[in-house]
């Protein structure tokens, strides 16, 4: 079973309060603390395949709540977008350093990068 | 039954795909078209107090999905920081031609409106 750690991480982060606790706990040792199958097994006090069979179900409703509501999705956008509004900011904040030296265009610019950022989290 | 077009329309746009086709197409008969409970019965041969149980639960459903997931309250606050990025762009552009007359500045400036609003959408 290989881990995509990224992508179940984010998921988890969206949907996860849709999981049942034991699904959410599951997904968590595995993929947040990196228990192995077995592990969680000897914690749980059932089958290395009853803890696989539990992950991938889980793993399963994750992907499926993704494929029809898209908000990993729509997010990732959001943040590429606020990266590039990162980008631009920084680029007036060097011009204005060079020649315009206004502090108004100074401030704005740190306004913007300071939402930009806040928003990516 | 007072409409609360706004939110629920907005929740419908976020948790619509996980309703059934039947609560989807009678809450957009009601919020979105505008019908009536009665025109909404007459056209599906059913009583107008099973329409209204129909949208009630389906509603019940949008409203317990946010609270859970909360993703309509998350993008909210992104809509709201992009606001506050585009009026501080604002700023620099005027500043911009009031003073530094940056092409650099004024181009960075387009970009992140641009972004911005298209991010709102």
């Amino acid at each position: 079973m290989a881990k995509d750690f990224q992508q179940i991480t984010l998921l988890l982060d969206f949907y996860g309060s849709m999981l049942t606790e034991r699904q959410k706990s599951f997904l968590e040792y595995y993929y947040e603390d990196d228990l192995s199958l077995a592990e969680i097994a000897e914690n749980e006090g059932i089958t290395r395949q009853g803890v696989r069979d539990a992950i991938k179900r889980a793993e399963g409703q994750l992907f499926q709540m993704e494929e029809r509501l898209g908000l990993a999705k729509r997010f990732a956008e959001v943040r590429k977008g606020l990266d590039e509004i990162d980008d631009a900011a920084q680029v007036i904040y060097e011009s204005n350093m060079k020649t315009g030296l206004s502090r108004d265009i100074n401030e704005a610019v740190v306004k913007i990068r300071v939402i930009a950022n806040d928003l990516r989290e």
